[in-house]
């Protein structure tokens, strides 16, 4: 017999525990072997559900028992999700986690714990819920060079510029409507910031290029400034606007990673994957693109992954020494405002053709974008390819000449 | 050392020796032990190749080589590639195939013959080129229930359609573009009417619903008798026509499979999957929908998922029993003429009015479509849901009536 411990009963944990009871047979059949899950671990009582027996509050009945084979943590958060899951690896237990946090921050770390204990740390759930692309990520670099990977990483912001976009709803509109269907939190800063987002492409960068990829290395912006003006903008250029999380291997050996929102034409296959769901890019260097497309997050999605870790994990055999990074101790992070881009910028303040003049003094040649009753005095266009911090001494010049900035998004090839 | 065998060395055999030698230390470092390609089957000379010495024309060489642990077949069509894979798998060595006509046709006993003898048959180059479709539908499996499967399967077929969709060229220009550009053969049938569509749907339906799928169990049309004018009839219903291979599990334990071109919305993410592009829905019970998405065919693409084989079957450990499915020797495919589908139909010879009479009589409410410079004794509509036999009685009765039918297309919900 298998023994399993799944740590937290929330929304995900409940999921593992419904669908490892609900195809238990078909997943029995897989492992070869029978199996079950013998404690869940949470701090609250849950006395009419069908396996309150199996409930325990002390993490340590857990570390203790030598019959655990395979923990599955899906608290979330930092602590004490880090040291649950450094205890029971050390205790040569394997652990799945769909805890992006965790995998984020400590990542490199606990993939060291477990290759020292000949056990495995598995995180599909952690990125895209139940969309497979850890492991599918970690086949294509069997025989690929991955160059590039750029992603819309998180549902919630998904949601909300779909419904402006199609609905002409405002930012805020959006964002109440995405908390009243329960996608946003309350405090949706996580989401709306782009932090979420970060951690995801934190997490697919350091196992594509094999180093830790801190979330703090990496630019972040959110949607909160994006505006229906920016929207239409968007349209008039043939695209629309995308949260967009991204990493590039560069040819010193270094990578550049941003999460940003971002003009994204209707020719990209990322254009088109709206509301909830998300969609991840791969570029490598036999495969080409190859894109993966499904629902983000949501208690079953996640659960699968998870559950399909646990079966995985059960059936490896020591170490996947392939499913890992170090933590190389250097930046190996491009400061960000050193990267290249090409800028879609609405300006107003003067005259469209003074302003234009401007403009072209600053940008050289610009590609201009209109709007449905655009005022007289506003312009908007989108820029050759320009460095972040060239970008920024541009701007302040024109700035200082009157005209003041009212949106400002990357334009991105995918 | 480990010594790999490559049988064939054609398109999709050059492109993985050129891989492998490209990105040896990294898939070295991947697998963990020093590797090494020891012999090429080809009947040719390759006298100016950089490997030349590694070429055999004799199969027994590797067959009776115990040194041999993997063979990569990529010799393509069904014997002697049937005979070979075989022999190796008799003998103890695993193997990795891109042939898809084999998979469809041997997948079962293949795969039974590698369980008997502790060794792996992979197949991820056979769907999908570079796409990572087989292992990801093997790791959904591990939690999920696949309720059914579609995709865009066939490059060629859908570089064809998007031509004609996007530049109103007819079927036989598009055609000859495609022989022109090296996508299509110059006997394109087995592309154009469908076969090699057929051959994936099959294999990735054995893999899904446990039971071995034929191909001569699974109907199928393919895109020769699509026009122009179904195509602009298809962009007023508000989609596109694609060539769609489709399995789905039935509430029987049977399962319904089919080829065929169709309508999908525009909102479908399969719609715009366009040029030589694949596209492949997952739809699984926990997960929903996920799709996958890449270059389907080509030299590097291909090859990546050869070696990404080969890598994963050094590192197994004994067969893997979960990538396996079984001939179970009873039809368990649904007849085709009792599915249910919406119809697209356009036909001609009557004036309008009296001809929607008459069809709504056999099909009742329809909902009628429009193209510019549409005569006016033509029409076109979209059926509610209909068995395919019935449709067939329902349209005979509109010939009889004298009605000629210029187009019939299925309409699918994706």
């Amino acid at each position: 017999m298998i023994n399993i411990a799944v740590m937290g009963h929330g929304v995900v944990g409940s999921g593992v525990v419904e669908l490892f009871y609900k195809n238990r047979e078909s997943i029995q059949k897989k492992v070869g072997k029978p199996m079950d899950i013998k404690y869940i671990l949470d701090l609250r009582d849950f006395p009419d559900f069908p396996y309150h027996e199996k409930f325990v509050k002390d993490f340590s009945v857990i570390a203790d028992d030598p019959d655990i084979e395979v923990v599955a943590e899906v608290m979330g958060g930092l602590e004490p999700a880090f040291t649950f899951v450094k205890t029971c690896l050390e205790k040569g237990k394997s652990v799945v986690t769909s805890n992006k946090e965790l995998v984020a921050a400590k990542g490199a770390q606990l993939l060291e714990v477990a290759r020292q204990n000949g056990v495995n740390f598995f995180f599909e759930a952690s990125v895209g819920g139940g969309i497979p692309i850890i492991r599918p990520l970690h086949s294509c670099l069997a025989a690929n060079e991955i160059d590039e990977i750029a992603g819309i990483l998180n549902g919630t912001t998904n949601f909300i510029l779909t419904k402006m976009i199609r609905e002409q709803s405002s930012f805020a509109d959006a964002l109440a409507l995405a908390q009243k269907l329960g996608y946003a939190e309350r405090i949706p800063t996580a989401d709306v910031e782009g932090h979420d987002a970060c951690r995801k492409i934190c997490i697919l960068a350091s196992l594509a290029f094999g180093k830790h990829v801190y979330p703090e290395q990496v630019h972040t912006e959110g949607i909160s400034n994006v505006t229906l003006e920016d929207t239409e903008y968007a349209e008039n250029w043939g695209g629309v606007v995308k949260l967009i999380g991204r990493a590039k291997r560069l040819e010193d050996g270094r990578l550049s990673a941003m999460v940003s929102p971002a003009f994204l034409s209707h020719e990209s296959q990322l254009s088109s994957i709206d509301d909830v769901f998300n969609g991840i890019l791969v570029r490598g260097d036999a495969t080409g693109d190859v894109v993966f497309y499904g629902k983000g997050a949501g208690k079953l999605p996640t659960a699968s992954a998870v559950v399909a870790d646990i079966v995985d994990a059960i059936k490896a055999t020591g170490t996947s020494k392939s499913l890992h990074w170090v933590d190389d101790g250097e930046n190996h992070v491009e400061d960000w405002r050193q990267t290249e881009s090409r800028f879609y910028l609405r300006l107003s303040g003067l005259d469209r053709e003074k302003a234009l003049q401007m403009v072209r003094k600053e940008f050289g040649d610009v590609e201009e974008l209109h709007r449905p009753k655009q005022p007289g005095d506003e312009i908007a266009f989108v820029t050759s390819l320009v460095r972040e911090q060239a970008a920024e001494e541009k701007l302040a010049a024109l700035r200082g000449a009157g005209l003041a900035l009212l949106g400002k998004i990357r334009v991105l090839d995918y």
